[in-house]
């Protein structure tokens, strides 16, 4: 192990509490799959019994789909300095068509690992990198066409399920029909639906053989939708430890991926301990740190810088890379006009090269070559929108379609390749608009899956833009977006802190759970129902422990109402309790049961109904 | 003037200075219509001079809607304990239609007047009510099916506008054509347009003839979308001080109107206070406090208590009511299956008494003698959904479609009237299922304004409820629906403080801007293309400015870059000084400029294009 500064150490192993305690009211299971090493997390929420007034019965526990990994496992030991267990290792191996190399074969890569004065903040357990042996394809859409099904596909089919087939209880299975616009929704995700959907290019497993420690997660638009998280420091900003704790806190919150956006000194090492310490997956933008190898200066990079920073990346473990090869010389100038120009970092440094060199831009020139990297590690591409609109004004121009065309041609050479694809979109988009720019990428993309930033329904919230996208993002994922990247309430002002993370991850879980419910997809409405069935008991304990946020709900009702006894109330702060609508219709409720006939006949015998009720009392609260 | 306690006096006295302060970067401005006393406030953003730069351009200032009466004005003399002036009060006079009566005619209003123990709360500044001389109608749907356009109407009219009519710089008359559902979006709004749609009853003016001091504002599908905010104690919380402040905190956030909920002890008083003060429209639901009078026995509820209630609240100036006369015996069985019964306060009552009496709800069957008291004043029906859904799993069921049938019956019988009337709405409702919420409003309500709460678009967030009722709201809001309720984060679990309020209402002026460009509102995208080109100009005190919520936007910037030096820096802190893609879009624009062929001829001379960019200085950011 090398000589960490002891600061460090010390930071990670303090790694705040409440970054790593358990979620209220709940705890970890693991569903077996197939084979023993097959151990699909899931966060099982523990329901009270039905108050004996609304009928007594027991309230199953909830499973929910879990992206902490052992963060919130009260069994687990965390040791940053460590790393997680790489539970997938034993599958790569497995397959035989991989090797550890006898070390980093990017230059950049040995030249840091050789660098002592990196020595004080170098991650200390690296082990070996892998890489596909001479030529062969290891990616999980290679597999999946040649009719294999992984036990990552396994495993994916397990937590997408979210055990859905041991629901018994009626309401939790009642659930509207959803309107999916040509999705292919199914009642139960099987492993070879799973594979089918990865052979078909409509879905993707990012998961580089670099980065076993990740649980498999898949996006696609017949699957969950799912959110992606950014983090990352910047020139301004933050240190290895604070980011290691925003990416833990993330997946607290329920990032199903998380971005690593750095731009500061220190990227390499600092994506190393992130990686290390992931078990979801990591995307990046590696043309940010090739940005930086030639200090700032985009006119300078080339294929082979470019080329050497993917493959430093790809050792490292990195499971997909946006690359903006979309962002040809003839679209440009279409942005000219634009009120905001090209807002995609990405994108602007790809444009300022083509302006530069007057060429083709070369991630476009050499898309095969990059395809050959990506499959020996099986790094999905994210095929990135640098032109993107950056406000409403801008929203599905000619120079944005011109791009997604692009996209398109370029998502059927990744699978010419069985290189795993998804497609990014914008951006700021008035609602009208968005339905067009879904539409379109299944058009041009072949169904490749969609992972669209908001969008953004109007410019003029900032500090808020979390709302505002979060509508956008909704709206999108219901029309078949698969994987939604949030926005914080710092976004266009600062760097989001840890609570800007909390806020955007909320309101992009709730924007991709409705999305779900719109969609039709199975199992989807069963939280909800769970939720308003223990809303409607006064079980306030459940209503906490089922919401996306536990511990904000606890906080909000104890601050009108702080009092343990009012947790078990049946009434609630609102309306105090002599006013309650729900204890009112608990009456109507009863009084249906007990009079039948008051649903055929409602005219019949007014008088004796009326009299009947009086006699009962006419309580608003009956005791039982 | 009576006694008011000293207490209370000092508590309004000192209504706090967050609320009054003025909104930093804009000024109070008033055009004046076709006479000297039509003067409709609006709040002017100065802008600064684009950096020369960027081209070195003046920035028009921007007007935009302003609901906070004198609140925000510099020149204005606040007192609580007087009220504001009744700007209306002539216009009124001058129909002479109306009579100022001796006293207040409702016996509850007579016995509170009389009541010595309340003279330390009572406002003091109490004029004598109003009401229409001998059975005449003095609604504003009368007025304007007869032809006649108010200064009401014409004040109206300059308000919707926001002196789009000034406008003359291209970039803030770009705009996307909307998607309208059929709506009839003007490009200018006239008085006469407004007096038509009043007279339709597609549009409603909410302005009670006791409520003089309210700017005038309306509801209707073929305005700006409006949103209303919910204050009000309950037995558990608030005094009237608290009230007044959180009224007057609303409009600063931009409630178009505020419904008072009160529960409590000192209604009535709250109300005065509330009124006195308030330059938007009050609405209130009186089943609420009709219930108090008879201690909270539903079953002891009937027309002559309701019937006093109501005269006592339209003599004090409420501007609309709430009125659940939907809720039919017939339905009230509907709701049984129901995974949350009945979550309405109002329809629970009615549902209640329904039962106690096995009657039909008495404001269905005494709705024409509701009408005859609501033209006598001009306060508007808000037809309460007292059956709306409460959570996703009863959307759109029997219970609720079978209630709007009814609510559309009403509106007939309300119309030959001439009363105004909206339309209450839902609920929970999952994305996919609002259109049919809203197609069949229109239909069944013949295009009454209809006024919806949220709809949230899933159950499992609370604390986060202003969000997942936001998505719903937005859509909703861009298929047709006039006014939003507001939700705060608080739902469901709490009464709402005052930065609860600020929380919910942001969510919902963000979801009615985002409808009003999704519906092509004219002159909607103005705010918008304003704040984009100041973000791409590095105009931060603009962007600032142009922004929903200007404190908040400058906190959060502040947060990361808090010199006063980094306001007028051209970077901005998510990227840091070297790398920033507004500046390398600039260079794209000037490459433009200064190269129109490669517009036309990108293949042609590659090499010596690339040679003169360089030549230029490729650099990122040059010296003007």
């Amino acid at each position: 192990m090398n000589a960490v500064a002891t600061e460090l150490l010390q930071q990670a192993e303090k790694l705040s509490a409440d970054v790593v305690r358990p979620i209220p009211g709940s705890r970890k299971i693991h569903v077996e799959g197939s084979r023993p090493d097959i151990r699909v997390p899931m966060r099982e929420i523990a329901l009270a019994r039905t108050p004996t007034l609304f009928g007594g019965e027991e309230n199953a526990a909830l499973a929910v789909y879990d992206c902490t990994g052992p963060y919130t496992d009260e069994t687990a030991t965390i040791d940053l300095s460590t790393g997680l267990a790489p539970l997938r290792a034993r599958w790569i191996e497995e397959r035989g068509d991989t090797e550890a190399l006898h070390g980093l074969t990017s230059e950049f890569g040995r030249a840091r690992e050789h660098d002592a004065k990196l020595a004080h903040i170098r991650f200390g357990n690296r082990v070996l990198p892998r890489r596909a042996i001479g030529g062969a394809n290891v990616t999980q859409m290679h597999y999946a066409r040649k009719g294999i099904v992984t036990p990552e596909m396994e495993f994916i089919a397990i937590r997408e399920n979210q055990r859905i087939e041991s629901i018994r209880e009626a309401h939790l299975l009642r659930q509207h029909p959803g309107e999916n616009f040509g999705a292919s929704i199914q009642k139960i995700i099987t492993p070879e639906f799973v594979r089918d959907e990865v052979a078909r290019g409509r879905a993707i497993i990012p998961n580089n053989i670099n980065h076993p420690e990740s649980e498999p997660m898949i996006i696609g638009r017949n699957f969950l939708t799912k959110v992606n998280a950014n983090i990352g420091n910047s020139a301004v900003s933050s240190g290895i430890a604070e980011e290691v704790e925003k990416l833990v806190w993330s997946m607290r919150w329920g990032a199903d991926t998380v971005m690593d956006l750095s731009t500061g000194k220190h990227i390499h090492e600092t994506r190393e301990w992130i990686i290390r310490n992931s078990p979801v997956p990591i995307g990046t933008v590696p043309i940010y740190q090739a940005l930086e190898k030639v200090d700032g200066r985009a006119e300078e990079l080339n294929w082979e810088i470019f080329r050497d920073t993917l493959i430093e990346q790809a050792e490292q473990g990195v499971d997909y890379f946006t690359i903006h090869a979309g962002v040809l010389l003839r679209y440009v100038p279409l942005t000219a006009g634009r009120v905001t120009g090209i807002v995609s970092r990405g994108g602007s440094i790809m444009a300022k090269w083509c302006l530069a060199h007057h060429k083709e831009n070369f991630l476009y020139t050499h898309f095969e070559d990059i395809c050959e990297i990506m499959k020996a590690y099986d790094v999905a591409f994210s095929l990135g929108d640098g032109l993107r609109p950056g406000s409403i004004a801008d929203a599905n121009d000619a120079a944005q379609f011109g791009e997604l065309e692009t996209l398109g041609e370029l998502t059927k050479i990744a699978w010419k390749h069985d290189v795993q694809t998804m497609i990014e979109g914008p951006g700021h988009v008035p609602m009208h608009m968005i339905k067009e720019n879904m539409d379109k990428q299944l058009a041009e993309c072949g169904e490749a899956p969609f992972y669209t930033l908001g969008p953004l329904t109007t410019d003029i919230a900032p500090g808020y833009d979390h709302i505002t996208s979060a509508i956008g993002a909704a709206m999108i994922g219901w029309f078949g977006t698969a994987m939604l990247c949030y926005v914080t309430p710092k976004e266009h002002l600062g760097l989001p802190n840890k609570q800007d993370v909390r806020e955007g991850l909320m309101a992009y879980k709730i924007a991709a759970h409705a999305a779900d419910l719109a969609k039709g997809h199975p199992g989807a409405q069963a939280r909800d129902n769970a939720m308003s069935k223990a809303r409607f008991e006064f079980r306030w304990e459940d209503q906490f422990n089922l919401g996306l946020d536990p511990e904000r709900a606890r906080e909000y009702h104890d601050e009108t109402l702080p009092k343990d006894a009012h947790k078990s109330a049946h009434f609630c702060s609102m309306c105090g309790p002599h006013f309650c609508s729900m204890k009112i219709t608990q009456d109507v409720r009863d009084y249906a049961k007990e009079h039948p006939e008051s649903l055929i006949d409602i005219e019949k015998g007014m008088a004796e109904k009326s009299a009947e009720f009086r006699a009962l009392g006419a309580e608003v609260y009956r005791k039982a």
